[in-house]
């Protein structure tokens, strides 16, 4: 496993790869890797021979205001991590290289940028859409690995992929749960024990509203409605949003279907924490349900 | 020479042809060809074996008052003009397959896109660079060639190339004039015989501008100066801006040196014209000048 700092190396190794007839699937991590990221490269691995994960903290994701400072940072336990995956590189850039002195050309994401995350986060998806459209042009895989969990992010990616005619493909994969549901995520770190305990409010605020549904309720307001009740049942956390969306637009859905995407967003302390649902028929497992939203994208 | 319709069909032309170790070069223009446009065609022939000419007049790049509408379009006139170069393809998509139903991620260019054409203009840039980051990504050429004729725009491009970390070249070749003097422009098509008499105040503001700087004049507002003097003692003309500017950012030069860039526009009748030169000490040639700005900007 080839540990990659420079641009021109990266694509030095681009080059030879794909010289040599091999393309290669790309996992775009922030670093403090756990199982989701894990089950991205797993999944990267099963279908490509060549494998390439980058680990970038990129600061023009973050608000002035956000966590970049204290963002979890580890390259060396990362990399032990993902030893045994027998990848070919990690690329681990510094900021400087990605954002040399007279950078200023960004990436304007559209109409999915917008609502939610987008909302709250003034900037973060021009920040996270720009530095995807680098790596993909840096690394040029075949394909790139996203997590569900950020849901909104990967259909920001979706349709830049798609408005900026990029020859590669974007494979989303399920959210990765602790025992007790908790979705896996970097931020968790930051959780005191108690308000580990009060983070479980999120997803139990989506199956809430997912058991309505599968009631047979496709009035979105009265979903939503569940999901607050769980959240507001939790004093420790502060609602963000809770939405049933359409997918490809995370415009509020009118009607709730099989497809349409439950999305949570609460603060507890000094940490916000996102989960999300697609919602289906009761028994339908994580992939069948991604497979959902990939044919109302199509 | 192929004439390709469709996305599909130009990716299948650009695998093909790299498939079987041929690099492209591109010339991305909007058709209505003329001296300027082939000077660029000849100069991809002269580098490559396989050359494509992209013909589309992008819409995201007109204002909501702009000549869209009006902006000559002869598709047989160009593919005859082009017939003699022997290039490998031409690329005339239709604006509904370059903006399909739901398309809304755009190129925000930065600082070299916010004065002169880029205030006089709102948008423009951000059209110019969106298609241009298509047209590469669906053609994927070794080189691209521009003109010094718009050459703000070929400095936000040269940004994005290096912001986006693209693979392709950037060659910017130099302007070419009627015998008079006058840059040749589709645009030029617009002017009454009487309005043409009155373009060529341009190129003599320009070079009023220029023989102040070699008699030593190192002031940008007397350079400056010396060009709005030439466009005022034209009647028919109405400046919209004359500039010494830096190559790279086009804000305002400080002081002028070899490879500051004057340019100016300015409207007659309906019909706005554009100019430019690169300051060079006398004698200095077109692609000596074009040199002085490359290492600059390197």
């Amino acid at each position: 496993m080839e540990l990659i700092r420079s641009l021109d190396e990266v694509r030095r190794f681009s080059h030879q790869a794909r010289g040599q007839g091999r393309s290669l699937g790309l996992v775009p991590t922030m670093g403090a890797l756990h199982e989701g990221h894990l089950s991205l490269v797993r999944k990267a691995r099963s279908e490509y021979d060549s494998v390439v994960v980058s680990i970038f903290v990129n600061p023009t994701q973050f608000g002035p205001r956000e966590d970049l400072g204290r963002y979890p940072r580890d390259l060396q336990r990362d990399l032990g991590l993902l030893t045994p995956f027998k990848i070919d590189a990690v690329f681990a850039p510094d900021a400087r290289a990605m954002y040399p002195s007279g950078f200023d050309t960004f990436v304007d994401p559209g109409a999915a940028a917008q609502p939610l995350e987008g909302a709250l986060r003034p900037g973060h998806f021009r920040g996270v859409a720009t530095v995807v459209l680098k790596l993909l042009n840096l690394v040029q895989p075949s394909t790139a690995y996203f997590g569900q969990k950020d849901f909104q992010q990967a259909m920001v990616i979706r349709r830049l992929i798609e408005d900026f005619n990029l020859e590669v493909r974007l494979v989303l994969c399920p959210i990765v749960r602790q025992p007790d549901g908790l979705a896996m995520s970097s931020r968790n770190a930051y959780l005191s024990t108690d308000e580990r305990v009060a983070a479980l409010a999120l997803f139990r605020a989506l199956r809430r509203g997912e058991a309505a549904f599968c009631c047979g309720e496709t009035r979105t307001e009265a979903i939503v409605d569940e999901m607050k009740r769980a959240i507001a049942a939790e004093p420790r956390l502060q609602l963000d949003y809770a939405v049933v969306a359409e997918a490809q637009t995370l415009a509020p859905a009118a009607v709730a279907t099989a497809g349409s995407v439950a999305l949570v967003a609460a603060r507890v302390g000094s940490t916000r924490l996102l989960d999300n649902l697609i919602l289906a028929p009761p028994g339908t497992n994580d992939a069948d349900r991604l497979r959902q939203v990939e044919i109302r994208n199509s």
